[in-house]
């Protein structure tokens, strides 16, 4: 049924629908009222991280449908608070469709959204439905931190990188970048099937995250832009010159197969991984690494260390195979650009 | 300077400063994170609500200046939290430009949000901005309600009317609809400065919502739809009938002025005027307007009543002069439509 004859509350209460009636204790009020309401968990910080996805920007309905572009527009928002060691709670959603556009792909969207919540404990609990000339979402998610005790608090940020520190990943990298090429390409081989879903639907490292704070690292952000920009992000904030091995990044298996050498610029480069880069002390990465061992999660890969305070411009370099030592520029996504 | 030449890294230090350092003792991290981190206060109810503003939908920037769009989308969303009673802490600006678009006039915009935000004692903490087709703004403002005692949740909530309650609004309705009226006719006759700031400017009644609650009103809407839309939606969630006696509302006097009998109209179906109307015991409601006079704010003003509960499809009647009672529509804005 196309919304221009359901109209915006009809079409509410076919999303409310398709998100069903679950919702935690602390929950006081979702869906329906003027602002969502619950109970904070005692002693724990609070985070919120909001991300926007504009249709012909940042994503194409071409190669995304919209069960994945559910998923992954909730997704980056996860990664958000994982990068903060935070645990995801609510999600307030912010959805522009255009007129011609049915209630069955709103539905569809919102199922996928539903599943990646689902997955990650997270509840949808508000959000506002407009008329627009493009698809656009709006997401919003709010978070909370591990128990505050004595000492630094529980969060992981981008500014406390310090000089000294390893500098490490949540696992392999370049999936992603490779998915999108082959979606491109329609490529089909073997093996493209898993880093095609690597590219539609990213798996924030929630868990890691958390297990990253508990053992005491202070410095994290999730591989949104491409690791050299984001390892860029973490220099800025924390005015310090970071060194990474291009020998030591992990590298996705199935990428390297199907891109051979060019695979290790997807993982440098090509950004969305939503894999975790953090810096902290050979014990507390160590220390990270029993835990996530434990839980099953994939371990962490140092891939090089902050190597001074950073002088005006904070730089990060990259060894390259053959030994030389290249200043690379900050290679982040500019939206405006 | 064009957006295109500046990059989003760039117009985000703008607007940034645009916002100042200012910040409140219990906000941990603001602007440059991943997600911005507070501490909430012990014992109060979390809020959360979004809104979403499309240029050629919500607004127009013919008629408005991007300073005074900057106020009014924040201010709606500061609504929203006066009407469940709460005080506003926290916003977070998801900006969507084209790339044409200047940084000057996303500065302007900043710096209207950020004088809206100041004067309720509110922070904004976080935002995304992305390269869009044309201009939309999607706000999401965190509050806190009073703190939890013994009974019901210290909130005002649309689904909380009961068969006995009188139906109230915060103060006189219809202005915003004349003074956008006054902007699309170009007239700047005696009063119409005050209307065209209530439709620019609007001031969501943060004190009185608190009020309410303190004084044991337990339900409320903002007036957004319009008066008799807004009043439906309380009927729909509560499961009531509602009456209002068209001699009781409180029309703007400068919009009577200006507009005469058709006054009347846009007070009960123009919307935007971002009043609250509760409902109530006869008690309580003195008891609010007590509190409501010695803060120096606007009474309450009883238009009507909650006259049962509702039979498979809610509705409002309204007395009309004549004393003939009709049972109005539900005519809210319908987005879609």
């Amino acid at each position: 049924m196309k919304l221009s004859s359901l109209g915006e509350f009809g079409l509410i209460q076919r999303l409310s629908t398709v998100l069903g009636s679950g919702s935690p204790a602390q929950l006081v009020l979702g869906i329906g009222d003027d602002a969502a309401v619950w109970r904070g968990t005692p002693d724990c910080l609070t985070l919120a991280t909001v991300d926007s996805l504009v249709e012909g920007v940042h994503f194409d309905l071409g190669t995304t449908s919209w069960e994945d572009l559910g998923w992954k527009a909730l997704a980056e928002n996860l990664s958000d608070i994982a990068a903060m060691g935070g645990a995801p709670r609510y999600a307030l959603v912010g959805l522009g469709l255009p007129a011609h556009r049915t209630a069955e792909e709103a539905e569809a969207l919102y199922a996928g959204m539903r599943e990646c919540a689902a997955a990650f404990d997270c509840h949808i609990v508000g959000g506002d439905t407009v008329r627009s000339p493009v698809v656009w979402l709006h997401i919003t998610v709010i978070g909370e931190s591990l128990p505050v005790r004595a000492g630094s608090p529980p969060i992981l940020t981008r500014s406390a990188a310090e000089p000294g520190d390893l500098i490490a990943v949540t696992g392999p990298l370049g999936a992603s970048a490779a998915g999108l090429r082959m979606l491109q390409q329609n490529d089909r081989s073997s093996g493209s099937a898993r880093i095609i879903a690597a590219h539609l639907r990213p798996s924030p490292r929630v868990a890691a995250g958390q297990v990253l704070v508990e053992a005491g690292v202070r410095c994290a952000i999730d591989i949104s832009d491409g690791l050299l920009a984001d390892v860029g992000h973490i220099c800025e904030r924390s005015k310090v010159d970071a060194e990474i091995d291009s020998d030591l990044v992990p590298v996705d298996p199935d990428a390297a197969r199907a891109f051979g050498s060019a695979a290790l610029d997807l993982a440098l480069t090509g950004g969305e991984d939503y894999e975790l880069v953090c810096t902290g002390s050979r014990g507390a990465l160590d220390q990270a690494n029993s835990r996530l061992q434990i839980l099953g999660e994939a371990p962490v890969t140092v891939i090089g260390a902050i190597v001074r305070q950073a002088g005006e411009h904070p730089e990060v370099r990259l060894r390259e195979a053959s030994g030389e030592l290249v200043v690379v520029a900050s290679g982040g996504y500019q939206h405006f650009g």
